[in-house]
């Protein structure tokens, strides 16, 4: 795998995908500015007079159902519509997904009217997707994770059922297609309490997918770029005197210092 | 008070709260970064589709109304009806509520709608809602406290006409349930210049709400730790080249490090 | 022109305006911070059933379609209505106005409404509402800046034709009022991987329009102002590990301890 990241990696700064996001007013900085840190390009737009338009001149769609309302759920699956007709990869956030019917309606809505690329979740949220009985706990809360094997179950049946790329992140991540499977160990448990590294890891493989149209690789590269700069990012905090806010800044300033080799010489993968 | 404050603090960590926020677009990231910065857990969501779910599995409830529209305010009273139902505190940040009619309208919307556990303001906005004529400019202006007695009155009589504890933050910072009163005068004036502050305060408040549903001790409890953080944040700054936003992230810092004997040591409290 | 940015720099800080944001949910806290990091008050607010109240006690209006939508577009026009009546200078960011049809009309909507006192973008937003062909690649994207002489025709010709101040931003900056023009080649490019540095400078403008309301020392002023803050924040940036996210605090952090020599010291003005 260590190779296909590389190329995409390549290929997302060769290219520079513009990242079309519709996404929850509470990360989108943070979003938009990750997407710049990796070398892409983002822009956000949520009216349903202009995310056609937006979604046609774009390499790929961010969906994230953080702050999720009528309108916007409008919005998002007008644009899906569009990204389908123009094969444009779209990247699903099912953000808090288990914590109210509205919120498990959108998910519901969005996967029936689109074929989806890649979903990005923690487990409770691929658990509820799944169909399974676990009620999250807002959209921040610490997971018990379950064991790795349910995990691992998890994501390939329901990336087959919904022939798409499953993506769970936690303290272990699981990445399937249906076919092969993947786990990653990097990052640090600190991220859990800075808000939107997940959203801002589905804005990375949004990045990706801009570039690739890959949605395994895309998954996998965008998942060890996130936990690897949490690594690095941890490694330059001053733990006396810096807290949670540092730590993100510098979550992001390793994205946009980050090398090929910071992911090859850290990236625990099998 | 220092050990009710200690008791608090050692709750909130212990059940780390979900604080549901229906709050402004503007300072809504900080928000939720300092709730998970002191030890709860934020989730955003203000669609009239899914407040009252959510709120119902929340431990409190913030309201701020920096950047109102008629939307919102429907969502803020159907999720404050159903809290008080469910005996959920909430706390009200009335943001530049002397700023327009509308602002105002909003208020007394809710205050008619909802039993308020806890209302946050500076002075010109607490005024404001007592019924005083003193017009606010804007949301982040410097205010003129006027004394401490005249805010200390307005803080007692208002919080008996509304059975509600209210906290009137500024260089010194009123804190009444109608029958205690309690003056905190820790901060720095340099918090003025970083938008937010107030805000974040309110969550404060919440997340401490949704530990100990004990109003006063939560108000003095989220003041007290915010203005000590500020402090922190001031000596951990390099003015020769540092300013506003590294105060903003370093304030957060503080509350993500910070420890009851930091409160304890620092607290001017009378 | 030194002589009139020390002027517009000491009456800004001495009037602390408050400037009313009618802007995009994505770089609102940034635009917040920066406000009152160079001195003035920010307000955000966008309800139709306040906007006019709120423009009403403002010194000056920005008009940011960054995320904009049908009610955001019906919220700016009412305050700009209002803003011309009260003689309330208005400055326009028309973010990435070549991307759709939605948004170009935003802007024709706005422009037939009020009188603007300055637009803010770069080259292919400011060729797009001059009516040349040249798509814009969302709103974040570098753009081929053309000529510097091309830049300068359009910049003259569309502020004659509008009546306005036109200021296209770039590696190179033009600023002119039909009569008078100025370049700047202050900045530095790293500017562009942090989202919302086009947003803050506009942001600025407001600031010096509510002190001053002249449109051309205005735009030149403020954009003096970021650009220099972006030098200011790249020298003090440690590239061996700090990033994007450490340079967006450094260029506000350095807004918030900008002082007249350091424009004066290092304006690169023709």
């Amino acid at each position: 795998m260590n190779k296909e990241i590389e190329i995409a990696l390549s290929s997302l700064r060769e290219k520079k995908p513009l990242v079309h996001h519709i996404t929850n007013y509470v990360t989108v900085n943070d979003c938009a500015n990750i997407t710049l840190a990796i070398g892409a390009s983002p822009v956000m737009a949520d009216s349903v007079d202009e995310v056609c338009d937006m979604v046609s001149i774009s390499s790929s769609l961010v969906l994230n159902i953080g702050t999720i309302n009528d309108t916007k759920l409008k919005a998002m699956i007008l644009a899906a519509k569009k990204a389908n007709e123009l094969n444009i990869p779209i990247v699903l956030d099912p953000v808090g997904v288990g914590a109210t019917p509205f919120r498990k309606k959108a998910v519901d809505d969005i996967l029936n009217a689109a074929k989806i690329s890649v979903i990005r979740g923690n487990l409770s949220e691929i658990k509820n997707i799944y169909g399974m009985e676990f009620k999250g706990k807002g959209v921040d809360a610490e997971e018990n994770m379950g064991s790795i094997e349910e995990a691992k179950a998890v994501a390939k049946n329901l990336s087959k059922n919904l022939n798409t790329t499953i993506a769970i992140t936690g303290a272990t991540d699981i990445i399937s297609d249906g076919k092969d499977i993947y786990s990653l160990s990097n990052g640090k448990s600190l991220m859990a309490k800075v808000t939107g590294t997940g959203c801002m890891c589905t804005s990375l493989i949004g990045c990706f997918l801009g570039a690739t149209n890959a949605p395994l690789v895309s998954a996998v590269s965008a998942i060890a770029a996130m936990d690897i700069a949490g690594e690095i990012a941890y490694e330059n905090l001053n733990k006396a005197i810096e807290g949670t806010s540092s730590y993100k800044m510098k979550i992001i300033d390793a994205i946009s210092n980050l090398e090929i080799d910071h992911i090859k010489n850290r990236i625990k993968i099998s």
